[in-house]
């Protein structure tokens, strides 16, 4: 038998697909879940949207043009305008999710070998897509006692040498919630200008801020134009995941007819889920609010709840739908794999994303969780009852 | 300003990519074209897969598992048993077209440097996926005098080194609408057992086969079982392009592990597109018989129409929907920008492939183009008519 690559071995097989089975296991024992583990909420897709897919009257559901349909991406620019950025629709490129807009962005501008710095805990995703074109992630380490604040530009210069091609952000990010402040950002262009990276910014969270605190995105940030490529994805915030629609937007001619190329190659973007995203933009404002509504409450719900159960504690997220915790376990991964396969409070248990596949060494989140918060605020609180249960029952072991 | 990647500066803008503006341009002017460049057919999607589009109920539009529905892959399976390729749900895993089971195939089996032996004209954009894969495409050509049957195993021997991989096929064969014979199967199966290769099979064309010949799938093959990737697609077969639902399937469980860690980065196959796919297997027997009279008929007309063009020639393709043809021009990439910016016959022109694009060496198909026959059989006639005309105008320059 021929061998498997050495790029397909070093894949990482996160933590959380681990757990995966284990789940399987228990709700087949009958054992009802609470998945807080990954980012698929539970709040439904607007009813424009399901109602325009519904209405699709194509005979043909043929390919649509490589960088998606143009009504799509005059929707995108209007929707990018609610947040003072400012496009055109040949700026904008449709992708398979914000996944492939990732995978494009470092095939097109990275070369094998190249590295890309990311702060840390981080996406694991960014890890298999940068495996994938060949580059290398270093990274900046933030961490939970300073509220995942991103830490002095100095962190980041150790790090710069000759290999040093992009600086990668996820603001709101995944997984910790953290929103990136205007001085941090100011400090990120700096960078990103003295050392001529690229700077990658993945945003798909960006309707979910609940601070008050300004959302700054890398396309606001003057004097790097030719160096930011943004990731983006309908996914969260229509509750549209499945529909597979993304955008890669740079104002860098170059980069777009590059990425353009990796686009031809797989000829087009998934029709369907172009025409459900295409309505799910206009006419939605009051949903858009209702969801925020929703994600401010079960924040509170399970931030408060968390800090509440003894031994744990979570900074308060700024943003997106997710907390990184400190547990008072030994090991996160074994309690996280124990909540399904060995314990149940009254039938019930609950599912979390060990934090060691956040970071590049899996000690630093040894003793953390990342939660997301998708479930409805009753399934939230009754969650946080037997989380409790579970700490209790693991640590009297 | 950042350089743009190695890789993305060779990934190959084809040739057919380089006549689309023209041919927007010509479509400004009011000229009508048909369109014979791309495997973008204009029959009807099935209508009960379009009905159960208009039905899908679901409030969440939300992730599916990353190896794609059990219920698609369950009716898969029933869909290869009527060609006799016996297969379980977990050996099949769902990708965004044919084009992502490429991608993966290529990433999980191959390492940079990797070589895969090709015969040629061949898919051009396989070519784009060993470049995203950093693998190294080897060609053995086939010659249109020939009928592009499969050169003799000496000829692919020649090309065997270190680093070769794997051996790829696409059966029936997009350009050229070749079908390989059992004979030339079992040779193809012999070299990939002596030499311990992988051997990648696109079969997205099988339902397209004309002659009464036998279809003999990889999968057929005795004693290559875990070399065996299969590529597959719904797109083509339920002209359902738009949807982007693939597959990669194989016995080979290491391959499919691996497989799946590029799956699970990538988080889902569209979602959509897998609840038409699935519509579109069982209850379209009648739909797929109607396609195919079709499609024999087009052929006939196409086939027999070019061979009565003074000084063209194309063989017989045995399946598919593409033929190449020899032109009477000097240089057909020439001659099909000129048919779009400079030529009209009675307010028409045609578009087609420059077959130089499908080679490694464009010399090789300087006077051929392809030709496929996604058309009614009316405008496949009246295309001809006006072929026949362009190349009197352009051959009197």
């Amino acid at each position: 038998m021929p061998d498997i690559s050495q790029r397909g071995q070093a894949m990482p097989s996160s933590p959380i697909r681990k757990l995966a089975p284990l789940a399987a296991a228990a709700e087949s024992r009958g054992v009802k879940i609470y998945k807080l583990n990954i980012g698929q909420p539970d709040i439904h897709t607007p009813q424009k949207a399901l109602d325009a897919l519904k209405n699709i009257d194509r005979e043909v559901l043929e390919y649509s043009p490589s960088q998606g349909i143009l009504s799509l991406r005059e929707a995108l620019v209007n929707y990018y305008k609610r947040y003072q950025i400012k496009l055109t629709p040949d700026e904008i490129i449709v992708t398979a999710g914000g996944s492939e807009a990732v995978l494009f962005a470092f095939m097109s501008c990275l070369d094998p070998g190249d590295e890309i710095i990311v702060s840390e805990p981080a996406y694991a995703n960014y890890m298999s897509f940068a495996i994938s074109a060949g580059a290398v992630i270093r990274t900046v380490t933030t961490t939970i006692d300073e509220g995942f604040c991103l830490p002095k530009v100095e962190k980041f210069e150790e790090l710069i040498n000759d290999r040093t091609k992009a600086v990668l952000i996820c603001n709101p990010n995944n997984p910790t919630g953290y929103l990136y402040t205007q001085k941090e950002m100011n400090q990120i262009r700096d960078l990103v200008k003295k050392y001529n990276l690229y700077l990658f910014s993945d945003e798909v969270y960006r309707e979910f801020i609940y601070t008050g605190s300004p959302y700054i995105s890398a396309m606001h940030l003057e004097g790097i134009e030719e160096n930011v490529v943004l990731i983006d994805s309908v996914s969260k915030r229509y509750s549209e995941c499945g529909t597979r629609i993304g955008a890669l937007i740079t104002k860098n001619k170059a980069v777009r007819d590059t990425v353009m190329k990796f686009c031809q190659a797989r000829l087009s973007p998934p029709l369907l889920g172009q025409l459900v995203a295409e309505a799910s933009i206009e006419g939605t404002e009051q949903y858009s609010r209702d969801v925020y509504e929703e994600y401010v409450e079960r924040r509170k719900c399970l931030i408060d709840g968390l800090n509440r159960i003894p031994g744990c504690y979570t900074p308060i997220p700024m943003g997106a739908f997710y907390t990184v915790a400190k547990l008072p376990v030994d090991d996160a991964e074994k309690f996280c794999a124990w909540c399904l396969s060995d314990f149940n409070y009254e039938g019930e248990t609950i599912m979390m994303a060990p934090a060691a596949g956040f970071y590049s060494d899996a000690e630093l989140g040894r003793d953390q969780v990342r939660l997301a918060y998708v479930l409805n605020k009753e399934d939230l609180k009754r969650a946080l009852v037997v989380l409790e249960k579970a700490l209790e029952a693991y640590n009297s072991l």
